[in-house]
């Protein structure tokens, strides 16, 4: 299983799909991707090309590898042309239990008897994406986040078939590609990430909409205020250092009544209304106009630097004891 | 309202209110902390300097700036002794309505008319605490996140009485000291921290109870993926950039059928039973044991890295426009 992938086939070139060549382009690895939309396959080519290389600007990349990567990265002429002589099939169609479904079924049909399947489905629950495979026991679901050549978490959910080596040999091509694989036990509605994001958010329209603070102001809260903390250390061992040296158990006798009464008062909505949806669209379009190529640079630049921080941050700690 | 104070006194010396007086001693101000239990002054007094120092060693105050604050930190004798020539007072009791109530009817008593008096609050209500104030005109909330000297942001959150000015005077009080304060147009439970975090956490707890996934894992998946991103481009902003070019209305179009479906799937509970509490204090435990010193050395570490990565990325953006 420690063989890398001779080949890689992504299909669906929208972001996501486009974020995977990227990632294994810049790697050296041959990509083809291919997508049933002419127009978007083709601005998808040269856009991972710049994607592969805005990761040798970052310094995340080696020049040479990531043009000899880009040498052999093409658009498919066909799912058949993409897919036959490919190790690893990732799919990135999109949010689409029945386009997913028929992708895969039309994957299997003439993918490699060898070749591993995954899906980039943030949510939908694997065993009904791979319902139609004759041969599930190599699917399995491989959510990155966006952009996926950046941040590194990509989880790994089985579906009912999958076999354990299947999982085995993702986490072995995703590490490969410097990224942080994590095993689900076993899929629930939105994984860990979309549940998580999924609370998160609820909280943050709802906030906007009843005007308790503005999108920007919100969003700098969010990034300069918790997230920068559990970037730093994960919500558990947050909790576990927030209450001096006696962890969890003082944690809880300190706060739990606060975070009872927090948890009395969220949002507990379970559709956003078509009002609701255009008052937010008003409240974000409003606030980030005519700034968007530039944010999601600097946005970009922000997550390769703090990557950059955090790697130097661990290799230090593992040169020298940590100071006491 | 653009004078720094010529004293802080900081009341309750916890964890919180030994990360205010580390914060504020290192900017050079003099401090006084108080607390009305010996012994927990008493190993404060210690820990502020180490912390203190700690910021030193991080590049982010000058040595002598933060030795001269030092020469200038003591603990109180006496509320009165703490309080009483303090341009600022920071309340940090325990998180109880009652102790806090106390706390500013007796900080009142001896405050000089024009000290600055805010409440470290995670979420009771701003004009509850201050409900037996006489003047309650200068009194707020500022709630900052754990440790005070590294996250910077700083929730402000009026009362029903707050003066405008002293909304102004914090603000500027933590600028000075390096801080993020966002400002809420009035209090709501938990205010945007605290709602946040509470969604987070309760999904993070059900997540490791229900079994899909162990107390490490988590962590690391919530540090680098979500939290990773949101430290970044806040939520809003990063569902924004989520659809490429097209922003929030295409990402409604392409995911909220997800998301309204894991909305209905959260977890919302909003009572951890006895058992529960058990059962996460003994994951959390045996998954962390031993390890919390390291760990929070290693989280401050991170932190800070990321910190200096940010301020950097920013610099840098100041200086040259984003590539194209």
């Amino acid at each position: 299983m420690s063989e890398l992938p001779r080949k890689v086939a992504v299909i669906g070139a929208g972001s996501i799909g486009r974020g995977w060549a990227a990632l294994c382009a810049a790697a050296g690895w041959p990509v083809t991707i291919f997508d049933t939309d002419g127009e978007v396959l083709e601005q998808a080519a040269n856009e991972v090309a710049r994607r592969a290389r805005a990761l040798v600007a970052f310094e995340r990349a080696p020049q040479g590898i990531v043009e000899r990567g880009l040498l052999e990265f093409r658009p498919g002429r066909s799912l058949l042309h993409a897919v036959r002589d490919a190790d690893w099939v990732i799919e990135a169609v999109p949010e689409d239990l029945q386009l997913k479904q028929t992708a895969f079924e039309r994957i299997e049909e003439v993918a490699g008897p060898e070749a591993l399947l995954t899906s980039s489905t943030s949510g939908l629950p694997p065993t009904d994406i791979f319902a139609r495979c004759l041969a599930p026991a190599r699917c399995l679901v491989a959510h990155p986040l966006n952009p996926p050549e950046l941040v590194p978490l990509v989880e790994l959910v089985p579906g009912d078939f999958t076999d354990p080596m299947a999982i085995a040999r993702a986490d072995g091509y995703l590490r490969a590609l410097g990224r942080l694989p994590i095993a689900l036990k076993r899929a629930v509605p939105g994984f860990v990430v979309g549940r998580i994001a999924a609370a998160v958010w609820r909280e943050c329209i709802d906030l906007v909409l009843q005007g308790v603070i503005d999108v920007d102001d919100l969003d700098r809260a969010v990034s300069l205020g918790p997230a920068l903390g559990w970037a730093a250390a994960g919500p558990h061992l947050t909790y576990h250092l927030g209450a001096g040296d006696r962890g969890v158990p003082m944690f809880l006798r300190q706060l739990l009544n606060s975070f009872e009464s927090w948890w009395g008062a969220l949002a507990s909505w379970q559709k956003l209304e078509p009002e609701q949806q255009h008052a937010l669209i008003q409240l974000v379009e409003r606030t980030y106009k005519g700034k968007v190529d530039m944010l999601r640079q600097a946005r970009d630049r922000r997550l390769n630097a703090m990557l950059k921080a955090l790697e130097e941050s661990r290799a230090d700690a593992a040169e020298s004891p940590p100071p006491t």
